[in-house]
């Protein structure tokens, strides 16, 4: 793989092909009439061009890793500490959490987290400001794990090879109510939610919360690492770049050239309201996926193809794997995927039809209305400090012979030039 | 029915029968360790005494009542416009809408206000501020009512004797997602939920949101209107008596001594924390009740009868009807019923064990952990400003010969006076 795309190598600098066709056209116009008026001031006022990058959730990146001479110390200290098993997914999570996407999270839920994430979709903080949280990270364990951790106030994570990865400290150990979660989550119950069916239906019956101490930065070793970056090293690179708006796109499967015109033509505008140098997060999701999504290996050759081509401009674009796991929660999900962008340096999310939506696993539907992501994310508790930019997708228009804004209403005059309607339009 | 226990009339004083037993014994302690500490401190340093009653959310009580010269010209007007039929339950809504205790909603939410309530449990408004609201007060439409409406803006509201109730203004018209309602609002989707299978399972696919013009005040002609006091005149009611605190307890069982002698001592406990004259509102739910529950006349006179024994004082306890349907909607609900008590003047609020909660409808098990309605309650965006009471229990201790609190790691230990665990602890 080349590394041209890739910000810790330098990049070669391509100018824009101007010969494509538009697929998606962006609109800035927020799509809701709000009767309590949530942030509904058009694009161009809600805009305030400040310096430095935005700040991260609770005001500090959390890094939950343990220095380097301390290692051996926590090593030998977990030696003698009651074992929980982590699958590959709750070390994804670790990862996550270690590197701060989740800050001010400092490990796994407790109850509190546990409870103000499943029905406020926020974390209240110590000054009365709220925190955008909208998925539990949590972990659970079974009965026997429980009865082995006994009055131990400290555990230690080894992962499925039996490799140490963390311990967890000042444990809470609380019921895990599944249904509970699932519905309030996923706003469904419906057996077949992937995520669920990975993670929570077989999984034990008590979630333990805690602070992390991780023992090593989490690495995958499947030729990627390199392109994992952490937020403090996104940031790194932001300000080296001298970037005074940081414009986020998260997708789960491969850039087309539509997708590549969106993100070109919401850095002309970016220009146009008075930023000197955008930059693009193109940041597609790399922890677990379903089995019928584009893997992140096949998916990382496509984005390096689309810088390589000069569809986007490796000057303005850092790429880079975001770690996360993916819920398929729809509007809950999508406010996780924003949160997140925001601790990584990013002011502006760019945000489709239906994000992080599925179909319905029993029903012959979509799970979530195509709508109620991006309306709930311009809602969202913790997330106004983010400028949200939703966009209408553009389609051959066979009545008019053109391209032309996509009309629900008429949705037969419509040609999609890529696949289906709903692979097309799912980031 | 003795009209010495509502304060439209006068009040006899009586003085306290000090020979009960003790059943319930309050504790000030909150219950949860809080990662993120919201509102943790010690009950004793929370409370601060101020002059006048708390103010109604969004700094205003709502009346939507159209003034007495309007209500001919709205009722000519009515005639012409498309209508609506409302349930029995709908009507208790629009009562409950009416009259403020949901301010500041102006009527059915719409479609931001709706999202709002599932996923934040909250309403943002304009100065960025929230308030909660935890339950969806929505009007269902079907695709027939729906195509009638066609493009009008306006709607009118009949009762089921085709009674004009109100008109619905600048209406919103959106799809009704009743499975993701369901899962977000009780957190399951097992049938046979009683609100959900009287209000939700037959109902239409549209929710039609909009302002309300409410012709006339709501009455029910039921011998029990008199004791239906609005927000406004509570709050006149808690001013004419001098309150500098108003203590609220929300129930919908009888009064059990046990409850008595914990509001006895909670008014105890004001008075010593510096309180001249803390009033008891006294709230036994109106609407809605599943089909065994206490009916409501029983309800009434029971309360009556406590009165009239001199369990509670009169001079300082309003005894009056909450007129809104009961969700069984546990933690999710139990907000509901806390925020409306501060549109009518109450800044303390008594909540027990498993508030709003029931029997998981399939499972043989509670629906809800009966201790996250009070977490949930002191965790709550829009409730900061309210004093949550939670209140542990004391049974009979058999290995101590004498009353204690309800320990539940030893439950076998203890003998509850009166009926059932669970009766005896829902309140």
């Amino acid at each position: 793989m080349s590394s041209t795309i890739f910000i810790q190598t330098p990049f070669q600098s391509k100018s824009l092909n101007k010969s494509l066709n538009t697929h998606f056209v962006p609109s800035f116009k927020l799509p809701v009439s709000l009767s309590f008026k949530p942030r509904t001031a058009a694009f161009s006022k809600r805009v305030h061009i400040r310096a430095g990058l935005i700040e991260p959730d609770g005001g500090k990146l959390v890094d939950l890793h343990v220095s380097e001479p301390e290692r051996e110390l926590k090593k030998r200290e977990a030696a003698s500490l009651p074992k929980v098993k982590l699958t590959p997914i709750d070390v994804q999570w670790v990862h996550v959490l270690s590197e701060g996407w989740a800050s001010p999270l400092t490990g796994f839920m407790r109850e509190s987290e546990f409870l103000q994430t499943l029905h406020f979709n926020s974390l209240r903080l110590d000054d009365g400001s709220f925190v955008n949280m909208s998925v539990p990270i949590v972990l659970a364990i079974d009965d026997l794990q429980k009865a082995s951790i006994g009055e131990s106030d400290r555990v230690a994570l080894l992962d499925s090879d039996d490799k140490l990865i963390a311990i967890l400290t000042d444990i809470e150990i609380y019921k895990h109510p599944k249904e509970e979660r699932i519905a309030r989550t996923w706003g469904t119950t419906a057996p077949g939610l992937p995520y669920v069916e990975e993670t929570i239906t077989n999984a034990g019956n008590w979630l333990i919360g805690g602070d992390l101490e991780v023992i090593a930065p989490i690495k995958y070793n499947d030729g990627l690492d390199r392109f994992r970056l952490s937020p403090v090293e996104l940031r790194k690179e932001f300000e080296r770049r001298n970037a005074d708006a940081v414009f986020a796109f998260q997708l789960r499967n491969p850039v087309h050239n539509g997708h590549a015109l969106l993100m070109t033509d919401t850095r002309r505008r970016l220009l146009e309201m008075g930023y000197k140098n955008p930059i693009l997060l193109l940041h597609p999701l790399g922890g677990y996926t379903k089995a019928d999504d584009v893997p992140l290996s096949w998916r990382m050759k496509q984005h390096e193809k689309v810088l390589e081509d000069g569809v986007l401009d490796p000057e303005t674009t850092v790429v880079s794997i975001f770690p996360s796991p993916m819920h398929y929660a729809g509007p809950t999900e999508v406010q996780w995927h924003a949160k997140a962008r925001i601790n990584a340096g990013a002011n502006f999310y760019i945000v489709g039809r239906d994000p992080a939506g599925m179909g319905h696993p029993v029903d012959k539907r979509d799970l979530y209305d195509a709508d109620h992501g991006k309306k709930v994310l311009s809602m969202a508790p913790g997330l106004e400090r983010l400028n949200i930019l939703p966009f209408r997708v553009a389609a051959y228009d066979k009545t008019q012979g053109k391209m032309a804004f996509f009309d629900p209403s008429r949705a037969q005059d419509f040609l999609f030039i890529s696949g289906t309607k709903v692979s097309f339009l799912t980031i």
